[in-house]
């Protein structure tokens, strides 16, 4: 079977790397084009990533000689990876779906658009089902799917086995990593021997997000799920993985046994076979002092959400903490998991 | 007028510095002995801190020649402060209360005890009442006076303006600086890079403690207040200064301006002229991305709550964040700034 | 007296506010003047530095609301303190010096020129003859003073007392302060966990600077001192404080203890009383862990340098460790020394 | 073929678990045995490490239920690794050479012992002559190899190139990573914010191992190398992978292309086909700013010493910087590569 022909538009920022790195290899998608700003453009990757490239190996060797193109439809591919900037990636997206291109997105502009499917395979599948809606709406060719900011994504995963118990509430404080805010991104100066309790609108994201994620698909489109959730979010000094301490109401009362339990059976792609699907979406850990970003953020090639200090909560009714990779499943891995989802259900084909 | 002569109990560990730092020439105490454990009784405090004194500046002059006694009563001073070890503070304390001396104390041992005062002066200076019914029974004459947790200080000081708005309920996410840890403490190769999720005994203390500080003294002891608390503690790398993520229920609804001035007008020392109390004992800081424990923790010399981000709560009513210095307001200064207040009430005279 | 009216160009940056900082309170002289770039200009202080200011205190009082101008001449003072970008320092400083105003220096591109005096006060006063050459030279009614690189700084006043030993061969490998690098300077995703073994330019300036400071002054000019100076430069993750390894070649074999004793007598500024001059320009630490940036950049409020671990070295003859505070002694201090030299010196005198 | 049954002593600590991590899937040696000391013998391996294995993933499935023995000869396998701590490993590693096992060790305790190897495969192959002669010497049935300390290890594999052109000294500044001091090891208090320019008798080891490595062997032994040596060691705050600043005196004046291809052409173990040796011993990057330790320890697995910023020095002759992985090729990795080389070497036969 031939590969897929897929692009990364904005491929040299944070995300735009983690593209290329897990497209590496892939078996379904081939990687042809890479883009970014007119700046970079007509020049070896190799070349403009000189001195950018952070991920702790070098380029993959099959990407170092390829040539960056302009953010503009044309490339010869059938998936645009989106790794943009928000300032600039909604109108780019926007020409490429139009242009018949699948534009599986990282980038925040189209989220919550009420015909643009917010995606996590394992949470709502069935969102996918807005597609029609849109290229109908839009009288596009193509189309565009999202997938969730960071922090959400990883909390949104522990949430949905939660969903069958009656969730109500949800208090998240989270532990954010470095590479969240790109690159060069937060200052060194900032962030030695320091927090930082802000990061801008990223607790506006959490809280929307969730309740499109967890929504119902009905033939309208997504109801939101109804629930309050609030978010409190920090920058720490980590270089990957996020660190999420979340509290929920739930309307049924359980043990501790068959919540930890609740997560740990969690496999609802079970059996699809996509290949950056982790086996187990939710890893639970026992050890009192886990997870820890440094020790789980790379579990299961860093695509599941370790939970851990699963217990009861003296003001909601219980907490947890979730850890998970913030550029792999937080980011580029989510959006390559989304456009095999969609491969799988046909939305591929022309 | 002469000096009050202090003793310190456990004065090479990181809040027995802090105590040697902070008495430092301070107008009504005058340290006159320093104890620790018995492997490092009878030598000179610069001897046996020579490596082990972590505060940024060299002992102070004062201290450095003086002989370390062991922990057994004997000293020749009023109060003794102590920042001995959870695991034999319990009857060292009790020792010294027993043979007459005031005992101002760090330590969780006694804090829960009915009538022991868990004390914060701006927060449930009455509390000082217990000593009486302490002395009386257990037959002591002198008695022990303890300082809540570094967490729960900080966060009480800041709820306890919100208790006249009905305060019932409070969620907390703390990110604790590693000084908390003491020394050796946490090793560099478990938290470069990493949080860890988990303190031990931490959660427990800071929900505990909070109702009994906030509870009301009447004749028979101390009513806790009736109210919710949940803590969540995690460890992040920072030397100094903890932050926490603070949501709160309110049967009273108030605008955010209301709250910002009931932080900012509380003053309940003013006029007292305590010379360790903060002239604002809660700093509130209006920039979006505040507090910071490296730019905040040493506001009014260590010994401010500093609140900011006051916002509303999509789960609970309220949420800010309150950073603050753990070994000085959170632990030494605590100690102290209580004997001030047990002076100017009284309690000093024999 | 009244005291003697000084500007800052450049006041924004980490050094400029250094600079803020130091002349807070100064005995000799009083800030009127705060200049910055175009885009500063013409707006408070404290409005300019919102989110900037990184001393960890909040800005000084005093220069909150002093309204930033342009770095051009006109402005109300005599002496300009210079910490410009060196893209831009050059001809600015020019056209004070031009124009009749004292500039004081820590901008790189005048140190190196003949007429241009390169400063330490303890190691090099009499260079401040240069002054009336240079102002001949160029027919200004000003003049400039520089102070040298921050590493510099530190290594050669340790190395002067060194130089009645016959001093020949100087071999310096530094571990730099992210300070040093400016505001945002350093990305933290690049030093987390990491050392990066190059600073663009540093290790020229090391080799070069240290010959004309070390360098003896006659009629003519300075005459670079006869010796070979290497010097390799990196970047660690420190705030503040650069620590230097240090092996060094003398004619003259002596004892460690004859070499410490010449560390420690050195105080060539003694009985002038210059305010930030401090008591003793090197101190020596003999504990074997010592001089650590973290617990000795403070000494003498920053003014110190502060040498440790003195031994022989089995290559050349000796070896140190010298720290000192790179934007205290190492920018802003040494710069307003330079200031106070030359005031007793009555080269402030118009 | 049967695989060689080979055990490691010291099996929990830092280097310990590196041995485990690195023999997992050996494809000549099979782990048969972990020893470790009496506290931990007698239980699962798993739950010894419990909070203890620091590598990052989880403990390797093959070692997870193995047994802890004790230190002592029984043990059922041909080679033992020795990850001992040095106040034990001198007895006990003598007592298993002497019961006929061979003794890989990255302990010190008899690296500079005349009749016992110590060795870098690429360096000093030849010195495995000695081997016999221990055995003679000691009455022995097995033997003692040892790999030199870790900053020792990558130094000299960059300095051997050089002997060619007349080395006849250096001079070398190392940063050093945390892990290197094991585990608990450094306090995260004294390296937050921090260099540390001592490590206890590391300086020593690096300037007596190089002459031992770099000298040629002859029938009564080991001639030491007619080379100086300085170090001085420095830790810094970086998980894993040494850094060094290294200058050399060469007899031979070359250009620095000349120098960079000794380095890129060094491949003394081509074809030999040993399991664990790197392709390229010696990898130079040629941006300005590498080698780093976050970037490039990593680098043929952790097998290889990265060289960068290849330039000439005002002191000496050349300059260089110089990283690797301290645990793997450093430690654990450069004892297994021994092991390798002794039995092609034919050293294993009974």
């Amino acid at each position: 079977m031939a590969k897929i022909k897929v692009g990364i538009l904005g491929a040299t920022g944070m995300v735009g790397q983690r593209f290329v790195q897990l497209l590496n290899g892939h078996p379904w998608f081939q990687l042809t084009e890479l883009a970014a700003s007119e700046r970079s453009a007509k020049r070896a990757y190799r070349e403009v990533m000189e001195g950018r490239w952070k991920l702790g190996h070098d380029i993959p060797e099959y990407a170092r000689d390829m040539v960056i193109k302009e953010c503009a439809p044309g490339l010869d591919c059938r998936i645009v990876f989106s790794a943009l900037d928000a300032d600039v990636a909604g109108p780019i997206e926007q020409a490429f779906a139009k242009a018949g291109y699948v534009v599986s997105s990282n980038s925040k502009n189209h989220r919550m658009e009420a015909d643009v499917p917010l995606l996590i395979p394992e949470v709502n599948a069935e969102h996918l089902r807005l597609i029609p809606v849109q290229k109908a709406n839009r009288k596009w060719k193509g189309f565009i799917v999202t997938n969730p900011n960071c922090t959400t994504i990883h909390m949104v995963i522990a949430l949905k086995p939660l969903m069958q118990l009656g969730l109500s509430k949800v208090m998240v404080t989270s532990m954010q990593a470095l590479s969240g805010a790109g690159y060069p991104g937060v200052p060194s100066l900032d962030i030695l021997d320091n927090v930082i309790p802000y990061i801008g609108g990223e607790e506006e994201k959490v809280e929307v997000e969730t309740l499109k994620l967890l929504g119902a698909f009905n033939e309208k489109g997504v109801i939101n799920a109804a629930m309050a959730v609030s978010a409190s979010c920090n920058r720490v000094q980590v270089s990957d993985g996020h660190t999420e301490c979340v509290s929920v109401k739930l309307d049924k009362k359980v043990k501790i046994d068959e919540l930890t339990a609740a997560f740990e059976d969690f496999q609802p792609l079970k059996g699809m076979e996509l290949p950056s699907a982790p086996l187990h979406p939710i890893v639970v850990k026992m050890e009192p002092n886990r997870p820890q970003p440094k020790m789980d953020r790379d579990t299961e090639k860093g695509m599941a959400s370790v939970v851990g200090r699963i217990r009861e909560c003296r003001v909601l009714d219980y907490k947890f903490v979730v850890t998970g990779h913030n550029t792999i499943r937080g980011a580029a891995g989510a959006a390559i998991l989304n456009a095999e989802l969609m491969k799988v259900q046909g939305y591929l084909n022309p």
